[in-house]
């Protein structure tokens, strides 16, 4: 940790902290001016450490790391990660300073994450570089899901906001500037990453198209399931996204249809991209469009079907054998025709007959579970227990549960089952959506 | 209150405790078989109360409540409040019923809310007759939105959304069958009521097409914003409606191109219902597209404008003088062109003065402001009483704040600022496009 200190507030300060918490590995903290940090042995230089060493982490002034980066060359330091901006992004003698950076990672054949980021948390070494105040930055778990950004600031606070709907880490990568390793190069690594299901990426433009969507197609291949947001859509964002990260951020139509014939997702906003991520973690595949709507409120049932059909999804038309069964076990109130609604008054058991029932259907490949929770009938701890059970039915679900706090912690328990979970029933069915095109991805490399 | 009892877990206990807890008016409970109820004084029947009684709130089963109105027309009681269910959703003999309570009510001149309904919530008076376990079902405060829901069942849940998104309401009514007073009712009642500012409505169908548009035409023009959400827009949308509350549901395209030129705003989600109300509550007009962004993060910069492109409002190019007055007081390195980047260390007092600055524009007709609040650079204390201030320097201002739990907590503080306040600069930019749309309504009745 080359910038190690003990100055409160400082990025040094925090880095070191994070480490000293949670990192797994050994730690070296390197200050010209000190002799331990946070009672740990500090070194003058990185020349000095007496073992190898495999990443430096560079959070000195902006000036001092071409030194910084020379001795780590020397020193034969495999890779870097560079904290520290004021370079490209400032443009004239920063430009300068990063072609000189770049110019001595490569000749001592080192890799480098950055410079201008915040460079990497993997909640499973515990490597954590994410140096905002603990009490404004969540970060969350141990997970299955990789995410790079290319803004540090916003893939800040969306790891804050996973944290609270429970999406859990495989990887977090703000690259910034990409002066050397960049979009393609973390999505060829995360490719092969075993820890990885799930790829997100938040980008404003890409430094290789090509190499870029081969990267892509090369991840979906091996089963990853890859979400995309690409910001600089329209003409005035593509300009906005140059003046922030310099990017090119070329015709976002043509980016568009390549990324979805490689079989990525693309999505277009922050709240969209948080449910895709939820969809995708889903263990299942949704081997087609035909969807049973189970609810205890018919308004919601309604509102399903109108999101499910303008999304291109089909509402199942349920087997004759499915209806008879249905009739045996609902109230005679109850509609059994799709959507189910299995009534206000229903308790949780009435919703696994139902369930049960509905997906041993041929005609049905996923199911969406509405609950009502505001009216008495329903034991949320039962109603927990029984989506559980559910998920041994044997077809995808997803849940929605429209309303304030209370709906909120029943809505985070079903969604720790590994069911993707909503307020809207209109999320649930863009969940279905999202779920749906992933499973329909051919496991075929295109090459660009 | 016909049907008061003490039994647990009732609906007539529920009732009783409500309006014994908040309802400013004298309560008469009504039950043949009690002296009192919760300490109240009971009436074997609603013909021995002394007094005049405005309403009668019906909690008693079905196969009663023939008589129950009988007696409250013969009482002299002006309107009725009818709980129950067993009426028309349930067809046959239920219909039948139905239809011999309408007959009853007009015959002694009351109107009726219901049957099959959850009733009326009004935070200024107390009347409250959700029944929920107050556990779970969350009451807004009193404010100025008025909501009123055919589903009774997705009322209460949105009712329990607003709690936690801090909408305050005028009025909840959830009408159910809507055997007597209707939508069109309803919407020419709001139209007149002083406390309402916005008016918001669930609903599957409506009774009388043209009288219902030149309700929601009255209102506009008397200054009401209305906001709609009508489910069944799909052709299987339409048939789940009819199977629940035996709505026809009709030409959604025409219904919304009907809406669309009386004034109102038509959504076709629970997010975005949530989302448009929290628009339509701020006290300002947005008298143009162009809009000023101010961010502290480049990225959610792109983001909102590719946003508010898509959306067909503009990023406003600012005049040359605000260019060179930004210049003076941002960092060299800060973007002074819209998007503005303030920088990701920017302290609250910066963002005041872009926002000064920004806001005295005359090619700027609105205001998005963005803060990535998981840097430390920004006290929250003092960002709230800077946005507070910035209030009058006489811009329109929407506020996203992308995170977890402790932007949610800032969100929340601006949203009371009555500044539309999201997560999402995307949500935030919808927004600005319906305040937008509320403000661009010409005061001219159109009749239909």
């Amino acid at each position: 940790m080359i910038g190690a200190t003990e100055r409160p507030g400082s990025v040094g300060r925090a880095i070191m902290e994070n480490l000293i918490q949670r990192f797994r590995g050994k730690i070296y903290p390197v200050n010209i001016r000190r002799d331990t940090v946070l009672g740990l042995k500090c070194y003058r230089s990185v020349k000095e450490i007496p073992d190898e060493v495999d990443l430096a982490v560079v959070a000195v002034p902006a000036p001092t790391v071409l030194q910084v980066a020379e001795e780590c060359g020397e020193k034969g330091v495999k890779a870097l990660l560079v904290i520290s901006a004021g370079f490209k992004e400032v443009g004239g003698e920063g430009a300068e300073r990063e072609r000189k950076l770049v110019e001595i990672v490569r000749r001592f054949g080192m890799r480098m994450i950055g410079p201008n980021c915040l460079g990497i948390y993997d909640p499973y070494s515990g490597l954590d570089t994410i140096f905002n105040p603990s009490d404004r930055q969540g970060k969350p778990g141990p997970g299955d899901v990789a995410f790079i950004s290319q803004s540090g600031a916003l893939g800040a606070a969306l790891l804050d906001w996973f944290t609270e709907e429970g999406i859990g880490l495989s990887k977090f990568v703000s690259y910034g500037n990409a002066a050397d390793v960049d979009e393609s190069d973390l999505i060829e690594y995360l490719a092969e990453d075993p820890r990885t299901r799930v790829i997100a990426a938040y980008i404003e433009g890409v430094k290789n198209g090509r190499r870029f969507l081969n990267a892509v197609s090369e991840a979906v291949a091996r089963g990853k399931r890859v979400v995309i947001l690409k910001a600089g859509r329209t003409a005035r964002g593509v300009q906005a996204a140059e003046s922030h990260t310099g990017s090119l951020a070329g015709n976002y139509s043509v980016f568009l249809g390549a990324l979805k014939q490689v079989g990525a997702i693309v999505v277009e906003d922050l709240n969209d991209l948080l449910l895709c991520i939820k969809a995708l973690q889903a263990p299942s595949t949704l081997r087609g469009r035909r969807i049973a709507i189970v609810t205890n409120g018919g308004g919601a049932g309604v509102m399903a079907t109108d999101a499910l059909e303008t999304m291109g999804m089909e509402i199942a038309t349920l087997d004759q054998s499915t209806v008879e069964e249905l009739r045996k076990v609902l109230p005679p109130a109850a509609s059994t025709r799709n959507p189910i609604d299995v009534l206000g008054d229903a308790p949780a058991e009435r919703y696994e007959k139902a369930l049960e029932i509905v997906a041993r259907d041929p005609n049905v490949d996923g199911i969406m579970v509405i609950a009502l929770l505001q009216s008495p009938a329903l034991d949320p701890d039962k109603f927990v227990e029984v989506m559980e059970r559910a998920k041994s039915f044997g077809k995808p679900m997803v849940f929605a549960a429209p309303g304030g706090e209370y709906a909120a912690r029943v809505l985070t328990r079903v969604q720790s089952l590994g069911i993707p979970s909503f307020r809207d029933p209109t999320q649930a069915a863009r969940a279905l959506k999202y779920l749906y095109q992933a499973s329909q991805v051919r496991v075929r490399r295109t090459r660009f």
